[in-house]
């Protein structure tokens, strides 16, 4: 039932784009959803997208534009001079339009907004660009279906019909007082239902779920979530109503807070698609490896330090791998779960040192696990009196690395960085150091004969 | 604006729970929405939870009862009689039922659903019994609105009327021909705007995007997603209107996949929540941490083989950090970047071969560099003659993680494993484990004194 995007369709469509066969793109297109001729627009050249993209009609062009990824939009939109940027951005929702020209500069921002036919929206964008992205205030759009409340529900029909152009999807019909005050809200079921002469105040829904416009983004997608709501309206300090952010927006933002955390976990430093260039990803995947190759050489050095003890007893050296790397899985493991804790809102939270000492205690029964484990091989290999040594650095290594993985997240969080930065490879080279230069301490202090 | 739970709050109403005082109970719960009555639970013990339950009026219970963590639900649940849950069971919609009824006994299943007052919930149970929970069959509600296309506007509210107690959130009125097939649908702010006596096929929209019941949860979030749509209808091969997925059904979907992910990149086998009991803890955190001790013995063992080499250049022993930590930072990106890219379906798939060659030249880019700054390293503590040793191995090192994490992501998908285990410690161990086996062949190799 969906388009699937072959190689054959692309070279016929790029075929035409160089034809300049506008007649059979346009037909072509016609038959597709917006979504899919984005598909479509991620293949092509900028060039050749940016000439597909002008023969659109500006509706589907807009909701094209506003759902491509921002990257590629950025690439794309600097082809296209104010004049055909304009038409579009006054066919977008305001929230996208803002989203579209924050990244547009200065210059170009203000001369889109100065050609808007629709001074309505360029009044929206004006009121919008005040806002930080990521509090409810940027995310919010201001087209919404608003009505007094001492009005009948026919007038709100008529306020629908006025506005039916603006506001694709309704869900419901907002209930203020004569001064712009929130008072609850209406479902569009419930109009359909209703009499056309009932009073608004007879039938409206005063119990309401709003956000103020500087929460930030993340509180308004949980309060969503957990209400299960389609819209939430966004009001100010004085409780008027503003705007309202729709279920699609927070949709995204859930789906990019998840790729941020993951990719922050897997040490990339920024946004990148495997089909990037070369060199876009060697610039990502670069930081996180120097600063781990630093790490581990810190991590040489202390074993160099430890030459002589080296000399003597070779077998120590087979320890370093299992050391470091169980230091790394425990503090990965560890703050992966307080990242979740910390995410989770619902019930009490838990105070810092309830968290530890049963972090702690979780770490004593792991850490003798693998200690026994690792004591066991000492004696496979013939080196029984490595036991201790290894038993007990590994029952250190997983206690500190425990404690690390719980206070670092807290600690970043605390300073407003993503904690997600704790689960990554931050943590395993901190732990890889901190677990080497445990062992050979209490190899020192163990063996008698070093 | 939203309810904050506190420690006093609590108090005050285990008290009245203990006390058997349901008037205030009854009067404090009814001035919370469902979602803040689940925190409580969460908070409660079973025996005071299920008390607090059986107070709530059923519709409210259904609700909470519907968005429970499913751990907590089923814990819950054991503690109500058929007879007691077959209410809340009919209030609630047909595909939360379903999932509800899944997680108990056979026996209690069964009871239930002959329990049920309301005949059409038991006969929408049992035709959503029959699917698997990850396709959109299972994922469907049989509440919806439908209309045949034959009929008028008129028809239509009436139909809404009929069905207003049994759908929640209507979006849309879904147009079917005589048998069931489905046409497309009208929006509810249509149906509010159009004359009472219009034809609803003069009116619907045919261009409507709808799945199939056997096609995967993912498929349809994604599908949900990219068209940015509230509900999605869910017909059978011929095309029949069987249900519909809504919007806040795919929501939950998407936040619990990327939890799934994120816990399965930190190794944690199985879902834990940090305030779990110190055994539940440690349950999910020593599968992989035994795994891990496992993988770096075997390396250990790689080392204990190179002995005689570690006893006549100590300085070895320093660089095998650092071979396994890229090793395992290359893989855990490299893995991530494909994981991301087998769940971004816009464009065209790059090939096995296309992927392979490009990933293998960002590795030659990283490798290079940290083979450099290695080998520098070896300059600055007196060890020249290790340089090529150090950068060669670590240039292989990289290449063969890159490799790895580029294949088993991809292979992981092929045979049905959630990929993202490509990201965790399995490929972090099998990348050190190879790492340090290169590292100390290569060194055999160039260094001719060994």
């Amino acid at each position: 039932m969906t388009f699937e995007l072959t190689k054959e369709y692309l070279d016929r469509i790029q075929t035409a784009i160089e034809a300049g066969d506008d007649t059979t793109l346009r037909v072509e297109m016609e038959e597709l959803y917006p979504a899919d001729i984005s598909g479509i627009l991620y293949e092509l050249d900028t060039d050749h997208a940016h000439y597909l993209l002008n023969l659109l009609d500006h509706a589907v062009g807009a909701e094209i534009i506003s759902n491509l990824d921002p990257a590629v939009r950025v690439d794309l939109l600097k082809t296209f001079t104010s004049e055909e940027l304009a038409p579009f951005i006054n066919q977008m929702e305001s929230d996208d339009a803002v989203d579209v020209l924050n990244e547009q500069p200065i210059q170009v921002r203000e001369e889109v907004i100065a050609l808007l036919e629709d001074r309505e929206q360029a009044r929206f964008i004006l009121d919008l660009l005040h806002y930080d992205e990521d509090v409810a205030g940027g995310l919010m759009q201001k087209e919404l279906i608003k009505i007094n409340v001492n009005l009948t529900v026919n007038a709100c029909i008529e306020e629908i019909r006025d506005q039916a152009e603006n506001v694709e999807n309704v869900y419901a019909v907002y209930v203020v007082d004569d001064v712009g005050k929130l008072l609850g809200l209406v479902s569009l079921k419930k109009i359909v239902l209703a009499r056309k002469t009932a009073r608004i105040a007879d039938i409206y829904d005063d119990d309401i779920v709003y956000v103020e416009t500087y929460r930030p983004a993340a509180e308004v997608a949980e309060v969503m979530q957990k209400y299960d709501l389609d819209a939430v309206p966004v009001v100010n300090v004085q409780k008027r109503l503003l705007g309202r952010i729709t279920i699609d927006d927070i949709v995204d933002l859930i789906t990019e807070q998840a790729e941020e955390d993951i990719q922050v976990i897997s040490g990339l430093s920024g946004e990148v698609e495997e089909d990037d260039t070369i060199w876009a990803r060697s610039k990502v995947q670069l930081p996180w490896l120097v600063a781990g190759a630093v790490g581990s050489l810190l991590a040489a050095t202390v074993i160099n330090g430890f030459q002589s003890e080296l000399g003597k007893i070779a077998a120590l050296a087979a320890f370093i791998p299992i050391i470091g790397s169980t230091g790394g899985n425990v503090g990965i493991q560890t703050s992966s779960l307080i990242l979740q804790s910390l995410s989770d809102t619902t019930g009490l939270n838990a105070t810092l040192g309830q968290r530890l000492l049963r972090t702690l205690l979780v770490a004593v029964i792991n850490g003798l696990v693998v200690g026994l484990i690792a004591g066991t091989y000492t004696f496979l290999i013939g080196e029984p009196r490595l036991f201790f040594v290894v038993a007990m650095s590994l029952l250190a290594v997983v206690l500190l690395a425990s404690f690390m993985g719980t206070v670092t997240p807290l600690l970043l969080n605390r300073i407003g960085i993503n904690p997600a930065v704790a689960s990554g490879p931050f943590i395993t080279t901190a732990n890889d150091l901190i677990g080497i230069g445990v062992y050979f301490l209490i190899a020192d202090l163990l063996l008698a004969e070093l």
